[in-house]
């Protein structure tokens, strides 16, 4: 408990220590037979199983779930495997809820919910190419399952709450990726399903964001200072009308990250901003990307932003045109992914576009550490 | 004078005549043998003669006062001829201070102090192609000397205070210009050669341009409506020091003018806000270009926006790459030009780039037009 406890420590504002442990992974080459190994640190209802169908998507073959012949969570394709972190919570719902060491319960978020040696064990393993049998947390009965057997492909994803914050498992990352959904957003979202889908109040909604928020900002929120990628995503200001209906969606780069090439808007460390010319690209509600470097917790990164929603999904090509460092092979690669996932919600707007271009950066990753 | 009176009637807000006036100018072609004549409208010490000498220069030869043994105001190269208006005022300085028509005297700037069927005749006999005896206005003495005989060049450049102001006149302009020095920079650039050059006072100052205040909002500053080019020099916002010394300007170009494709940066139709890679571009004040459409005076426009300055003038072929529909005929002739005159103020700042862009936009207008 230690290593996790200096983890969590890691966390206290300017500790140089959060640097350090990012430099630490391979820029250049690994060894053949080994997994890339991928980290995304998201909450948990905001679009974490959209984002990878369309990273899947792209390294080609059939998405789907691992085949146990009972419930499972991890999602495989012929180069990937996506595992969820939830699998490896410590307690059932039961178990969190009425807990003799936690006489006022402990949420999923917390940092002792978690089977920590466990997780660090499997990643490495994984990572050094050799099968694991994982742990499975069932999301519909809410209790821990029976082991599964799961292999090393190319590229395994650790998905969920806190793939950054124990450091053995951080160390094992070959890129580290936080899906940030701004506490606007996420209330407004949230308010969307569960007040109109589900009978709920403003205060029912409000209340249940703020149960969670004290372990969401104390366990999972600082792993987007160490992020080699942040998607952010916040209220629109093209459309500010505070539905959540309209984004923006900026795409954050470390720029110490030696496996990334960041991406940018038509000059290479300008900062643009850009209303496209409306001839070429329609859009009832308007559109607006902007490209620049700032500095994000003390660390120089380059951003791409996109606000608005486009009409036409094929007119993507054209944002595409100004788009440079994107990781495609071919010129309109971005356009077709995203066209091939256009049902997915996002897809006319900045999430559809950064997941899809983050996609590509994960296989620039992949293709560089393997080459 | 009927007609006079008609022109200066046009300039009343929303009267439709301007626009008519404007696409009256031939858009395709001219017949052998005449002369391409801009009119470029500004007031004086605004830098007329560096934006003279920046476009005779890009089409070649030496350029020099008019050999007559005598004081002139007429400069000429193998290719232009540029006309000071100044030479149509109707009374010599002592002819405005005291005169019976005008018991409290007249400026230069009024409308009744100019020769205007004779600068009529002049302007369409150049254009015809066809040598004049023109009248001179001695800067010097104040007088009216005897006319000169000026041949027709390729190129004619009428520059002065009102060459849109006469229909006569403006008919025969194949591209209008304003040069337009926004009040907050005139008073400084004055400001700063008065106070410390002259020894005026502030209030001198003041009161110098409050005297020509009425007579130029009357008469010259309504032609800045249906110019087809008008050069805005403002204040800089990246420099927000009011000394004059750092400005924004602007290329504004009208977008119904048939003979003129706009300029751009980067992508056309786009709305593009632009601070250069710092990188690529040494400047210690900063520099922040731009590129959109709006409105001007109920006419569509296309602009393009330099603020700031560039150290090193041999960088802005970095700006030049970015630049789109120049008019340049090769890659780096925009900067080469620049350089050249590198002595000449303004040329580490946007009124450099764009009295250039705008040089290059005549040669274009000059070339179509007799194709």
């Amino acid at each position: 408990m230690l290593s996790l406890a200096s983890a969590t420590m890691g966390f206290s504002p300017g500790a140089p220590m959060r640097t350090s442990v990012q430099s630490s992974r391979p820029a250049v080459s690994m060894e053949a037979g080994k997994s890339v190994i991928i980290g995304l640190a998201a909450d948990s209802g905001c679009g974490k199983s959209t984002f990878m169908r369309r990273m899947t998507g792209i390294f080609g073959g059939e998405s789907k779930l691992l085949d146990i012949g009972r419930e499972t969570n991890t999602l495989v394709s012929d180069m990937t495997t996506v595992i969820c972190l939830d699998d490896y919570h410590k307690w059932d719902r039961t178990g969190r809820a009425s807990n003799p060491e936690w006489p006022d319960g402990i949420t999923a978020l917390h940092k002792d919910c978690q089977k920590w040696d466990k997780m660090a064990e499997d990643v490495t393993n994984l990572k050094a190419g050799v099968a694991v049998d994982k742990p499975i947390y069932n999301h519909i009965t809410g209790e821990l399952d029976p082991d599964e057997h799961v292999e090393a492909t190319p590229i395994v994803i650790f998905e969920g709450l806190h793939p950054m914050l124990d450091d053995r498992v951080d160390a094992a990352l070959d890129l580290s990726i936080y899906l940030d959904i701004t506490d606007s957003v996420k209330f407004a979202w949230k308010a969307q399903r569960d007040i109109a889908e589900r009978g709920a109040t403003m205060e029912d909604v409000q209340a249940a964001i703020d149960a969670r928020k004290p372990d969401f900002s104390a366990y999972v929120e600082p792993q987007k200072e160490k992020a080699d990628i942040v998607i952010q995503v916040l209220m629109s200001d093209v459309v500010p009308d505070g539905s959540g209906k309209f984004l923006k969606v900026k795409f954050i780069q470390r720029k110490d990250c030696a496996a990334l090439e960041s991406a940018y808007l038509m000059d290479e460390g300008s900062a643009i901003s850009w209303t496209p010319n409306a001839a070429k690209l329609a859009s009832e509600v308007g559109v607006k990307l902007a490209s620049y470097s700032e500095d994000w917790y003390g660390n120089p990164v380059d951003v791409v932003e996109m606000d608005g929603a486009v009409d036409k999904l094929e007119e993507i090509i054209y944002l595409e045109s100004q788009l440079c460092n994107t990781g495609t092979k071919y010129y309109g690669e971005l356009t077709e992914q995203i066209t091939k996932n256009k049902d997915s919600p996002g897809s006319d707007n900045g999430t559809g576009l950064m997941q899809t271009l983050c996609s590509f950066k994960i296989r620039e990753v992949y293709e560089k550490l393997t080459a």
